[in-house]
Protein backbone atom coordinates (compact mmCIF):
# COMPACT_ATOMS: atom_id res chain seq x y z
CA UNK A 1 0.00 0.00 0.00
CA UNK A 2 1.08 3.37 -1.10
CA UNK A 3 1.93 5.42 2.00
CA UNK A 4 -0.27 8.24 0.32
CA UNK A 5 -3.67 6.26 0.10
CA UNK A 6 -5.07 6.26 3.24
CA UNK A 7 -6.63 2.71 4.21
CA UNK A 8 -10.69 2.39 5.45
CA UNK A 9 -11.70 -0.20 7.53
CA UNK A 10 -15.43 -1.01 7.30
CA UNK A 11 -15.96 -3.20 10.41
CA UNK A 12 -19.20 -5.45 11.61
CA UNK A 13 -20.42 -8.23 13.62
CA UNK A 14 -22.58 -9.22 10.32
CA UNK A 15 -22.37 -8.33 6.80
CA UNK A 16 -20.95 -5.03 6.96
CA UNK A 17 -23.28 -4.10 4.21
CA UNK A 18 -24.32 -1.28 6.56
CA UNK A 19 -20.71 -0.03 7.59
CA UNK A 20 -19.68 -0.05 3.90
CA UNK A 21 -22.26 1.97 2.18
CA UNK A 22 -22.32 4.93 4.87
CA UNK A 23 -18.59 4.96 4.21
CA UNK A 24 -18.46 5.17 0.47
CA UNK A 25 -21.35 7.58 1.14
CA UNK A 26 -19.32 9.53 3.81
CA UNK A 27 -15.79 9.77 1.97
CA UNK A 28 -17.17 10.50 -1.28
CA UNK A 29 -17.57 14.09 0.23
CA UNK A 30 -13.85 14.14 0.67
CA UNK A 31 -12.54 14.90 -3.20
CA UNK A 32 -9.28 13.73 -4.05
CA UNK A 33 -8.31 11.61 -0.97
CA UNK A 34 -7.23 8.23 -2.48
CA UNK A 35 -8.62 5.49 -0.31
CA UNK A 36 -8.16 1.68 -0.01
CA UNK A 37 -11.10 -0.05 1.35
CA UNK A 38 -10.95 -3.16 3.48
CA UNK A 39 -14.25 -4.76 4.79
CA UNK A 40 -13.81 -7.15 8.34
CA UNK A 41 -17.12 -8.80 8.31
CA UNK A 42 -18.50 -11.49 11.13
CA UNK A 43 -16.13 -9.50 13.57
CA UNK A 44 -18.34 -10.75 16.73
CA UNK A 45 -15.41 -11.88 19.31
CA UNK A 46 -13.10 -10.69 21.41
CA UNK A 47 -9.95 -12.65 19.36
CA UNK A 48 -11.30 -11.30 16.19
CA UNK A 49 -11.26 -7.92 17.26
CA UNK A 50 -7.86 -8.23 18.99
CA UNK A 51 -6.56 -9.43 15.65
CA UNK A 52 -8.54 -6.64 13.48
CA UNK A 53 -6.51 -4.11 16.18
CA UNK A 54 -3.61 -5.61 15.36
CA UNK A 55 -3.92 -5.11 11.57
CA UNK A 56 -4.96 -1.65 11.64
CA UNK A 57 -2.40 -0.89 13.89
CA UNK A 58 0.28 -2.36 11.34
CA UNK A 59 -1.26 -1.09 8.84
CA UNK A 60 -1.39 2.57 10.76
CA UNK A 61 2.59 2.21 11.56
CA UNK A 62 3.04 1.74 7.77
CA UNK A 63 1.25 4.98 6.40
CA UNK A 64 -1.65 7.61 7.44
CA UNK A 65 -3.43 6.83 9.97
CA UNK A 66 -6.28 4.42 9.44
CA UNK A 67 -10.21 5.31 9.55
CA UNK A 68 -12.45 2.69 11.16
CA UNK A 69 -16.10 2.54 10.59
CA UNK A 70 -17.49 -0.21 12.37
CA UNK A 71 -21.04 -1.24 12.93
CA UNK A 72 -20.53 -3.65 16.32
CA UNK A 73 -22.90 -3.61 18.44
CA UNK A 74 -21.52 -5.15 21.61
CA UNK A 75 -20.14 -2.39 23.60
CA UNK A 76 -17.17 -3.93 25.26
CA UNK A 77 -15.96 -5.56 21.85
CA UNK A 78 -16.73 -1.64 20.19
CA UNK A 79 -14.15 -0.08 23.70
CA UNK A 80 -11.59 -2.69 22.84
CA UNK A 81 -11.76 -1.55 18.75
CA UNK A 82 -12.06 2.31 19.63
CA UNK A 83 -7.90 1.18 21.23
CA UNK A 84 -6.69 0.39 17.95
CA UNK A 85 -4.09 3.28 16.44
CA UNK A 86 -6.68 4.61 14.23
CA UNK A 87 -10.05 7.20 13.65
CA UNK A 88 -12.74 4.80 14.77
CA UNK A 89 -16.00 5.99 13.78
CA UNK A 90 -19.43 4.04 15.61
CA UNK A 91 -21.92 4.52 13.14
CA UNK A 92 -24.63 3.58 15.26
CA UNK A 93 -23.33 5.23 18.24
CA UNK A 94 -24.74 8.87 18.08
CA UNK A 95 -28.49 7.76 16.95
CA UNK A 96 -29.17 4.91 19.31
CA UNK A 97 -29.74 7.33 22.07
CA UNK A 98 -31.23 9.59 20.30
CA UNK A 99 -34.06 7.00 19.22
CA UNK A 100 -34.19 5.41 22.53
CA UNK A 101 -35.24 8.60 24.68
CA UNK A 102 -37.81 9.32 22.13
CA UNK A 103 -39.07 5.77 21.23
CA UNK A 104 -38.93 5.07 25.04
CA UNK A 105 -38.05 1.13 24.35
CA UNK A 106 -34.05 0.28 25.46
CA UNK A 107 -32.54 -0.49 22.21
CA UNK A 108 -31.53 -4.79 22.55
CA UNK A 109 -28.49 -5.96 21.90
CA UNK A 110 -28.57 -6.92 18.29
CA UNK A 111 -25.73 -9.27 18.37
CA UNK A 112 -27.47 -12.64 16.97
CA UNK A 113 -30.78 -11.73 16.23
CA UNK A 114 -30.77 -11.16 12.69
CA UNK A 115 -33.24 -13.29 11.46
CA UNK A 116 -36.50 -11.94 13.17
CA UNK A 117 -39.87 -13.51 11.89
CA UNK A 118 -40.41 -10.35 9.55
CA UNK A 119 -36.93 -10.35 8.24
CA UNK A 120 -37.86 -13.69 7.05
CA UNK A 121 -40.84 -12.60 5.48
CA UNK A 122 -39.10 -9.94 3.32
CA UNK A 123 -36.02 -12.10 2.56
CA UNK A 124 -38.78 -14.47 0.73
CA UNK A 125 -40.24 -11.97 -0.99
CA UNK A 126 -37.09 -10.26 -1.89
CA UNK A 127 -35.83 -14.09 -3.01
CA UNK A 128 -39.04 -14.19 -4.91
CA UNK A 129 -38.45 -11.25 -6.49
CA UNK A 130 -35.69 -12.11 -7.77
CA UNK A 131 -36.88 -15.38 -9.33
CA UNK A 132 -39.50 -13.53 -10.98
CA UNK A 133 -36.58 -11.12 -12.68
CA UNK A 134 -34.94 -13.62 -14.24
CA UNK A 135 -38.26 -16.28 -14.79
CA UNK A 136 -39.27 -13.12 -16.99
CA UNK A 137 -35.94 -11.86 -17.96
CA UNK A 138 -36.10 -10.47 -22.19
CA UNK A 139 -39.56 -11.43 -22.66
CA UNK A 140 -39.29 -14.85 -20.89
CA UNK A 141 -42.41 -16.37 -18.99
CA UNK A 142 -45.31 -13.78 -20.18
CA UNK A 143 -47.57 -15.72 -18.68
CA UNK A 144 -46.54 -14.49 -15.47
CA UNK A 145 -46.78 -10.84 -16.24
CA UNK A 146 -50.21 -10.36 -14.35
CA UNK A 147 -47.75 -10.73 -11.64
CA UNK A 148 -45.15 -8.19 -12.26
CA UNK A 149 -45.52 -4.39 -10.19
CA UNK A 150 -43.49 -2.84 -13.52
CA UNK A 151 -42.73 -3.88 -17.05
CA UNK A 152 -39.36 -2.64 -18.01
CA UNK A 153 -39.11 -2.18 -21.95
CA UNK A 154 -36.35 -0.84 -24.43
CA UNK A 155 -34.43 -1.24 -26.91
CA UNK A 156 -31.21 -4.68 -26.72
CA UNK A 157 -28.63 -2.95 -24.37
CA UNK A 158 -30.45 -0.32 -22.87
CA UNK A 159 -30.00 -1.61 -18.92
CA UNK A 160 -33.34 -3.53 -18.72
CA UNK A 161 -31.76 -6.89 -16.88
CA UNK A 162 -29.50 -5.10 -14.35
CA UNK A 163 -31.85 -2.67 -13.77
CA UNK A 164 -34.95 -5.74 -12.71
CA UNK A 165 -32.36 -7.68 -10.76
CA UNK A 166 -31.57 -4.56 -8.97
CA UNK A 167 -35.42 -3.34 -8.26
CA UNK A 168 -35.67 -7.59 -7.07
CA UNK A 169 -32.73 -7.53 -4.98
CA UNK A 170 -33.24 -4.29 -2.97
CA UNK A 171 -37.01 -3.42 -2.63
CA UNK A 172 -38.52 -6.82 -3.58
CA UNK A 173 -40.23 -5.64 -6.55
CA UNK A 174 -41.59 -7.59 -9.03
CA UNK A 175 -40.08 -6.33 -12.25
CA UNK A 176 -40.23 -7.88 -15.78
CA UNK A 177 -38.43 -7.04 -18.80
CA UNK A 178 -39.18 -6.94 -22.73
CA UNK A 179 -37.21 -5.87 -25.18
CA UNK A 180 -38.10 -4.15 -28.33
CA UNK A 181 -37.78 -6.40 -31.19
CA UNK A 182 -37.21 -5.51 -34.42
CA UNK A 183 -40.32 -7.10 -35.29
CA UNK A 184 -42.15 -4.42 -32.53
CA UNK A 185 -39.42 -1.41 -34.11
CA UNK A 186 -40.79 -2.35 -37.82
CA UNK A 187 -44.17 -2.17 -37.11
CA UNK A 188 -44.28 0.60 -34.77
CA UNK A 189 -46.30 -1.11 -32.16
CA UNK A 190 -46.00 -2.75 -28.74
CA UNK A 191 -46.93 -6.71 -29.10
CA UNK A 192 -50.47 -7.65 -27.89
CA UNK A 193 -48.76 -8.67 -24.07
CA UNK A 194 -47.20 -4.93 -23.79
CA UNK A 195 -50.90 -3.85 -24.70
CA UNK A 196 -52.51 -5.57 -22.52
CA UNK A 197 -50.38 -4.37 -19.59
CA UNK A 198 -49.60 -0.67 -20.77
CA UNK A 199 -50.24 0.69 -17.65
CA UNK A 200 -47.57 -1.12 -16.06
CA UNK A 201 -44.61 -0.52 -18.38
CA UNK A 202 -41.79 1.82 -17.84
CA UNK A 203 -39.83 2.98 -21.08
CA UNK A 204 -35.63 3.35 -20.82
CA UNK A 205 -33.77 5.25 -23.35
CA UNK A 206 -30.49 5.97 -23.93
CA UNK A 207 -27.89 8.42 -26.02
CA UNK A 208 -27.77 6.53 -29.40
CA UNK A 209 -24.25 7.25 -29.35
CA UNK A 210 -23.41 5.53 -26.03
CA UNK A 211 -25.76 2.83 -27.07
CA UNK A 212 -23.47 2.34 -30.08
CA UNK A 213 -20.46 2.37 -27.82
CA UNK A 214 -22.34 0.03 -25.73
CA UNK A 215 -23.35 -2.50 -28.49
CA UNK A 216 -19.59 -1.94 -30.95
CA UNK A 217 -18.02 -3.61 -27.38
CA UNK A 218 -20.28 -6.58 -27.51
CA UNK A 219 -20.87 -7.28 -31.57
CA UNK A 220 -18.21 -4.79 -33.38
CA UNK A 221 -19.16 -3.53 -36.55
CA UNK A 222 -22.38 -5.43 -36.87
CA UNK A 223 -25.06 -3.75 -38.43
CA UNK A 224 -27.10 -4.13 -34.84
CA UNK A 225 -23.98 -2.06 -33.38
CA UNK A 226 -24.05 0.75 -36.15
CA UNK A 227 -24.63 4.44 -34.89
CA UNK A 228 -27.70 4.49 -37.88
CA UNK A 229 -29.63 1.58 -36.42
CA UNK A 230 -29.07 2.42 -32.75
CA UNK A 231 -30.62 6.17 -33.75
CA UNK A 232 -33.17 4.92 -35.57
CA UNK A 233 -34.25 2.45 -32.86
CA UNK A 234 -33.93 4.78 -30.03
CA UNK A 235 -36.54 7.18 -32.07
CA UNK A 236 -38.69 4.80 -32.59
CA UNK A 237 -39.08 3.58 -29.15
CA UNK A 238 -39.46 6.96 -27.79
CA UNK A 239 -42.16 7.38 -30.33
CA UNK A 240 -43.66 4.04 -29.35
CA UNK A 241 -43.15 5.15 -25.19
CA UNK A 242 -44.77 8.84 -26.38
CA UNK A 243 -47.98 7.24 -27.49
CA UNK A 244 -48.39 4.60 -24.95
CA UNK A 245 -47.79 7.80 -22.43
CA UNK A 246 -46.13 5.61 -20.29
CA UNK A 247 -43.02 6.88 -18.00
CA UNK A 248 -39.74 7.00 -19.19
CA UNK A 249 -36.10 7.87 -18.17
CA UNK A 250 -32.83 8.14 -19.76
CA UNK A 251 -30.04 5.61 -18.50
CA UNK A 252 -27.33 8.04 -20.13
CA UNK A 253 -25.99 9.62 -17.30
CA UNK A 254 -27.65 7.14 -14.48
CA UNK A 255 -26.86 4.25 -12.44
CA UNK A 256 -28.92 1.33 -11.97
CA UNK A 257 -29.06 2.27 -8.63
CA UNK A 258 -30.23 6.07 -9.48
CA UNK A 259 -32.79 4.40 -12.46
CA UNK A 260 -34.23 1.75 -9.73
CA UNK A 261 -34.75 4.30 -6.88
CA UNK A 262 -36.95 6.71 -10.01
CA UNK A 263 -38.27 3.99 -11.38
CA UNK A 264 -39.75 2.70 -7.54
CA UNK A 265 -40.45 6.59 -6.81
CA UNK A 266 -42.59 7.23 -10.20
CA UNK A 267 -44.05 3.25 -9.72
CA UNK A 268 -45.72 3.85 -6.01
CA UNK A 269 -46.45 7.57 -6.63
CA UNK A 270 -48.87 6.37 -9.15
CA UNK A 271 -49.95 3.53 -7.42
CA UNK A 272 -50.42 6.14 -4.28
CA UNK A 273 -52.38 8.36 -6.64
CA UNK A 274 -54.73 5.29 -8.16
CA UNK B 1 -51.84 3.46 9.46
CA UNK B 2 -52.78 2.36 12.76
CA UNK B 3 -51.83 5.02 14.90
CA UNK B 4 -49.68 2.56 17.07
CA UNK B 5 -47.38 2.23 13.88
CA UNK B 6 -44.45 4.62 13.51
CA UNK B 7 -43.69 6.68 10.03
CA UNK B 8 -39.98 6.14 9.61
CA UNK B 9 -38.85 8.37 6.71
CA UNK B 10 -35.92 7.43 5.07
CA UNK B 11 -35.23 10.84 2.98
CA UNK B 12 -32.39 11.23 0.70
CA UNK B 13 -31.21 13.55 -2.49
CA UNK B 14 -30.09 10.70 -4.33
CA UNK B 15 -31.25 7.20 -4.58
CA UNK B 16 -32.19 6.95 -0.39
CA UNK B 17 -30.14 3.28 -0.31
CA UNK B 18 -27.66 4.60 2.31
CA UNK B 19 -30.67 6.24 4.32
CA UNK B 20 -32.70 2.84 4.18
CA UNK B 21 -30.24 0.74 4.96
CA UNK B 22 -28.75 2.64 8.07
CA UNK B 23 -32.45 3.26 8.80
CA UNK B 24 -33.36 -0.24 8.37
CA UNK B 25 -30.14 -1.59 10.43
CA UNK B 26 -31.03 1.03 13.65
CA UNK B 27 -34.50 0.40 14.03
CA UNK B 28 -34.25 -3.35 14.21
CA UNK B 29 -32.23 -2.49 17.83
CA UNK B 30 -35.78 -1.55 19.03
CA UNK B 31 -37.56 -4.95 19.26
CA UNK B 32 -41.27 -4.80 19.05
CA UNK B 33 -41.65 -1.43 17.78
CA UNK B 34 -44.00 -1.70 14.82
CA UNK B 35 -43.12 0.90 12.12
CA UNK B 36 -43.86 1.71 8.33
CA UNK B 37 -41.39 2.97 6.02
CA UNK B 38 -41.25 5.47 3.31
CA UNK B 39 -38.77 6.45 1.11
CA UNK B 40 -38.16 9.41 -0.47
CA UNK B 41 -35.59 10.36 -2.73
CA UNK B 42 -34.11 13.00 -5.13
CA UNK B 43 -35.44 15.38 -2.52
CA UNK B 44 -33.12 18.04 -3.58
CA UNK B 45 -34.40 21.30 -4.20
CA UNK B 46 -36.98 23.50 -1.92
CA UNK B 47 -40.20 22.68 -3.18
CA UNK B 48 -39.31 19.11 -2.77
CA UNK B 49 -38.24 19.42 0.83
CA UNK B 50 -41.35 21.59 1.47
CA UNK B 51 -44.01 19.74 0.53
CA UNK B 52 -42.18 16.42 2.54
CA UNK B 53 -42.21 18.31 5.16
CA UNK B 54 -46.37 19.78 5.01
CA UNK B 55 -46.59 15.26 4.18
CA UNK B 56 -44.15 14.58 7.27
CA UNK B 57 -46.17 17.09 9.65
CA UNK B 58 -49.72 15.22 8.56
CA UNK B 59 -48.62 12.24 8.97
CA UNK B 60 -47.48 13.21 12.83
CA UNK B 61 -50.95 14.87 13.41
CA UNK B 62 -52.64 11.72 12.76
CA UNK B 63 -50.14 9.49 15.07
CA UNK B 64 -47.27 9.15 16.62
CA UNK B 65 -44.29 11.23 16.06
CA UNK B 66 -42.45 10.52 12.92
CA UNK B 67 -39.11 9.75 12.89
CA UNK B 68 -36.95 10.77 9.83
CA UNK B 69 -33.84 9.35 8.39
CA UNK B 70 -31.74 11.90 6.04
CA UNK B 71 -28.75 11.80 4.23
CA UNK B 72 -29.74 14.96 2.22
CA UNK B 73 -26.05 16.94 2.33
CA UNK B 74 -27.28 20.46 1.43
CA UNK B 75 -27.55 22.35 4.45
CA UNK B 76 -29.98 24.56 3.98
CA UNK B 77 -32.51 21.85 2.69
CA UNK B 78 -31.31 20.21 5.70
CA UNK B 79 -32.12 22.60 7.67
CA UNK B 80 -35.63 23.09 6.43
CA UNK B 81 -36.46 19.29 6.78
CA UNK B 82 -35.35 19.64 10.67
CA UNK B 83 -38.27 22.18 10.93
CA UNK B 84 -40.41 19.28 10.47
CA UNK B 85 -42.40 18.21 13.78
CA UNK B 86 -40.46 15.07 13.89
CA UNK B 87 -37.51 13.33 15.50
CA UNK B 88 -34.97 14.64 12.38
CA UNK B 89 -31.76 12.41 12.38
CA UNK B 90 -28.77 13.34 9.90
CA UNK B 91 -27.24 11.20 9.03
CA UNK B 92 -24.11 12.29 7.75
CA UNK B 93 -24.13 15.25 10.57
CA UNK B 94 -21.86 13.53 13.46
CA UNK B 95 -19.35 12.09 10.89
CA UNK B 96 -18.24 14.92 8.63
CA UNK B 97 -16.85 16.93 10.97
CA UNK B 98 -14.60 14.59 12.78
CA UNK B 99 -13.26 13.07 9.15
CA UNK B 100 -12.61 16.68 7.97
CA UNK B 101 -11.06 16.66 11.10
CA UNK B 102 -9.12 13.97 10.72
CA UNK B 103 -8.27 14.21 7.01
CA UNK B 104 -7.08 17.97 6.60
CA UNK B 105 -9.67 18.12 3.90
CA UNK B 106 -12.95 20.54 3.52
CA UNK B 107 -15.91 18.65 2.89
CA UNK B 108 -17.30 19.33 -0.80
CA UNK B 109 -20.82 19.58 -1.34
CA UNK B 110 -21.43 16.38 -3.13
CA UNK B 111 -24.93 17.36 -5.02
CA UNK B 112 -24.62 16.24 -8.47
CA UNK B 113 -21.74 14.77 -7.64
CA UNK B 114 -22.51 11.36 -8.20
CA UNK B 115 -20.84 10.42 -11.09
CA UNK B 116 -16.82 10.41 -10.41
CA UNK B 117 -14.68 8.49 -13.18
CA UNK B 118 -13.78 6.49 -10.18
CA UNK B 119 -17.09 6.01 -9.66
CA UNK B 120 -17.89 5.18 -13.16
CA UNK B 121 -15.12 2.47 -13.34
CA UNK B 122 -16.09 0.75 -9.56
CA UNK B 123 -20.29 0.80 -11.83
CA UNK B 124 -18.73 -1.25 -15.17
CA UNK B 125 -17.12 -3.68 -12.92
CA UNK B 126 -20.56 -4.30 -11.30
CA UNK B 127 -22.51 -4.19 -14.62
CA UNK B 128 -19.70 -7.04 -15.90
CA UNK B 129 -19.98 -8.87 -13.23
CA UNK B 130 -23.88 -9.23 -13.51
CA UNK B 131 -23.47 -10.25 -16.74
CA UNK B 132 -21.09 -12.55 -16.28
CA UNK B 133 -23.09 -14.54 -13.68
CA UNK B 134 -25.85 -14.29 -16.08
CA UNK B 135 -23.57 -15.67 -18.96
CA UNK B 136 -22.22 -18.61 -16.44
CA UNK B 137 -25.50 -19.44 -14.12
CA UNK B 138 -26.13 -22.62 -13.76
CA UNK B 139 -23.69 -24.43 -15.96
CA UNK B 140 -23.61 -21.93 -18.86
CA UNK B 141 -20.62 -20.49 -20.50
CA UNK B 142 -18.05 -22.88 -19.53
CA UNK B 143 -15.57 -21.29 -21.59
CA UNK B 144 -15.85 -18.49 -19.28
CA UNK B 145 -15.05 -20.05 -16.17
CA UNK B 146 -11.37 -19.10 -16.30
CA UNK B 147 -12.52 -15.35 -15.55
CA UNK B 148 -14.47 -16.20 -12.47
CA UNK B 149 -13.55 -15.44 -8.70
CA UNK B 150 -15.56 -18.15 -7.44
CA UNK B 151 -17.32 -20.94 -8.77
CA UNK B 152 -20.23 -21.35 -6.74
CA UNK B 153 -21.53 -25.31 -6.59
CA UNK B 154 -24.57 -27.22 -4.66
CA UNK B 155 -27.61 -28.94 -5.37
CA UNK B 156 -30.60 -27.78 -7.29
CA UNK B 157 -32.27 -25.01 -4.86
CA UNK B 158 -29.46 -24.61 -2.80
CA UNK B 159 -29.16 -21.19 -3.08
CA UNK B 160 -26.56 -20.72 -6.05
CA UNK B 161 -28.43 -18.24 -8.40
CA UNK B 162 -28.94 -15.23 -5.54
CA UNK B 163 -25.52 -15.64 -4.25
CA UNK B 164 -23.75 -15.22 -7.05
CA UNK B 165 -26.11 -12.21 -8.77
CA UNK B 166 -25.65 -10.46 -5.11
CA UNK B 167 -22.32 -10.92 -5.28
CA UNK B 168 -21.94 -9.55 -8.74
CA UNK B 169 -24.17 -6.44 -7.48
CA UNK B 170 -22.98 -5.59 -3.97
CA UNK B 171 -19.04 -6.45 -4.53
CA UNK B 172 -18.37 -6.53 -8.11
CA UNK B 173 -17.21 -10.15 -7.70
CA UNK B 174 -17.51 -13.02 -10.77
CA UNK B 175 -19.45 -15.60 -9.46
CA UNK B 176 -19.87 -18.32 -11.82
CA UNK B 177 -22.41 -21.58 -10.35
CA UNK B 178 -22.63 -24.91 -11.60
CA UNK B 179 -25.09 -27.48 -10.19
CA UNK B 180 -24.37 -30.79 -8.77
CA UNK B 181 -26.30 -32.72 -11.37
CA UNK B 182 -27.87 -35.94 -10.99
CA UNK B 183 -24.71 -37.17 -13.55
CA UNK B 184 -22.14 -35.65 -10.65
CA UNK B 185 -23.91 -37.10 -7.77
CA UNK B 186 -24.59 -40.73 -9.77
CA UNK B 187 -21.18 -40.92 -10.32
CA UNK B 188 -19.48 -38.92 -7.10
CA UNK B 189 -17.00 -37.13 -9.25
CA UNK B 190 -17.07 -33.39 -9.99
CA UNK B 191 -17.11 -33.17 -13.96
CA UNK B 192 -14.21 -32.31 -15.67
CA UNK B 193 -14.44 -28.21 -15.70
CA UNK B 194 -14.84 -28.43 -12.05
CA UNK B 195 -11.86 -30.63 -11.51
CA UNK B 196 -10.01 -28.16 -13.56
CA UNK B 197 -10.65 -25.36 -11.34
CA UNK B 198 -10.94 -26.97 -8.09
CA UNK B 199 -9.57 -24.38 -6.50
CA UNK B 200 -12.17 -21.89 -6.81
CA UNK B 201 -15.16 -23.91 -5.64
CA UNK B 202 -17.18 -22.91 -3.20
CA UNK B 203 -19.52 -25.45 -1.88
CA UNK B 204 -23.04 -24.37 -0.68
CA UNK B 205 -25.22 -27.04 1.54
CA UNK B 206 -28.18 -27.25 3.07
CA UNK B 207 -30.76 -28.96 5.76
CA UNK B 208 -32.36 -31.71 4.11
CA UNK B 209 -35.81 -31.51 5.64
CA UNK B 210 -35.31 -27.17 4.50
CA UNK B 211 -34.34 -28.26 0.56
CA UNK B 212 -37.15 -31.03 0.61
CA UNK B 213 -39.88 -27.54 1.77
CA UNK B 214 -38.32 -25.43 -0.74
CA UNK B 215 -38.61 -27.88 -3.47
CA UNK B 216 -42.26 -29.45 -2.90
CA UNK B 217 -43.52 -25.79 -3.12
CA UNK B 218 -41.43 -26.13 -6.97
CA UNK B 219 -42.51 -29.23 -8.10
CA UNK B 220 -44.86 -31.24 -5.59
CA UNK B 221 -45.09 -34.82 -4.64
CA UNK B 222 -42.08 -35.12 -7.45
CA UNK B 223 -39.18 -37.44 -7.16
CA UNK B 224 -37.02 -34.35 -7.44
CA UNK B 225 -38.77 -32.95 -3.91
CA UNK B 226 -38.97 -36.47 -2.26
CA UNK B 227 -37.32 -35.80 1.51
CA UNK B 228 -35.53 -39.05 -0.04
CA UNK B 229 -33.66 -37.93 -2.82
CA UNK B 230 -32.96 -34.86 -1.17
CA UNK B 231 -31.23 -36.02 2.15
CA UNK B 232 -28.85 -38.88 -0.42
CA UNK B 233 -28.24 -35.88 -2.67
CA UNK B 234 -27.13 -33.55 0.45
CA UNK B 235 -25.23 -36.48 1.67
CA UNK B 236 -23.21 -37.10 -1.53
CA UNK B 237 -22.82 -33.40 -2.06
CA UNK B 238 -21.17 -33.08 1.33
CA UNK B 239 -19.17 -35.77 0.74
CA UNK B 240 -17.75 -34.22 -2.40
CA UNK B 241 -16.68 -31.12 -1.01
CA UNK B 242 -14.93 -33.01 1.53
CA UNK B 243 -13.03 -35.02 -0.69
CA UNK B 244 -12.40 -32.07 -2.89
CA UNK B 245 -11.24 -30.22 0.49
CA UNK B 246 -13.46 -26.84 -0.91
CA UNK B 247 -14.85 -24.41 1.61
CA UNK B 248 -18.28 -25.03 2.57
CA UNK B 249 -21.27 -23.07 3.85
CA UNK B 250 -24.72 -24.15 4.95
CA UNK B 251 -27.26 -22.11 3.60
CA UNK B 252 -29.95 -23.29 6.08
CA UNK B 253 -29.98 -20.48 8.62
CA UNK B 254 -28.05 -17.78 6.04
CA UNK B 255 -29.50 -14.93 4.08
CA UNK B 256 -28.32 -13.91 0.71
CA UNK B 257 -26.20 -11.12 2.46
CA UNK B 258 -24.32 -13.19 5.05
CA UNK B 259 -23.58 -16.38 2.17
CA UNK B 260 -22.50 -13.64 0.18
CA UNK B 261 -20.53 -11.75 2.59
CA UNK B 262 -18.57 -15.12 3.86
CA UNK B 263 -17.44 -16.04 0.55
CA UNK B 264 -16.29 -12.93 -0.28
CA UNK B 265 -14.74 -12.86 3.23
CA UNK B 266 -12.80 -16.17 2.64
CA UNK B 267 -12.38 -16.22 -0.63
CA UNK B 268 -10.65 -13.01 -0.66
CA UNK B 269 -8.65 -14.40 2.30
CA UNK B 270 -7.46 -16.88 0.56
CA UNK B 271 -6.45 -14.99 -1.88
CA UNK B 272 -4.29 -12.99 0.94
CA UNK B 273 -2.92 -15.94 2.33
CA UNK B 274 -1.71 -17.01 -1.34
Amino acid sequence: MSSESRAVFCVSDHTGVTAEVLAHSLMARFEGLETRYETRPFVDDEPKVEALVAEINRVGAAGSTPIVFSTIIDAELGAMLNRADAVVVGLFDPFVAILADELGIDPTAMVGRYHGVSNAAVYQVRLDAVEYALATDDGLGLDRYGEADVIVVGVSRVGKTPTCLYLAMQYGVRAANFPLTSEILDQRRFSDVLEANIDRLFGLTIDPVQLFQIRQKRRPDSTYASLERCASEVEIAEWLFRRGRIPVLDTTVRSIEEISATIREQASLERRLG
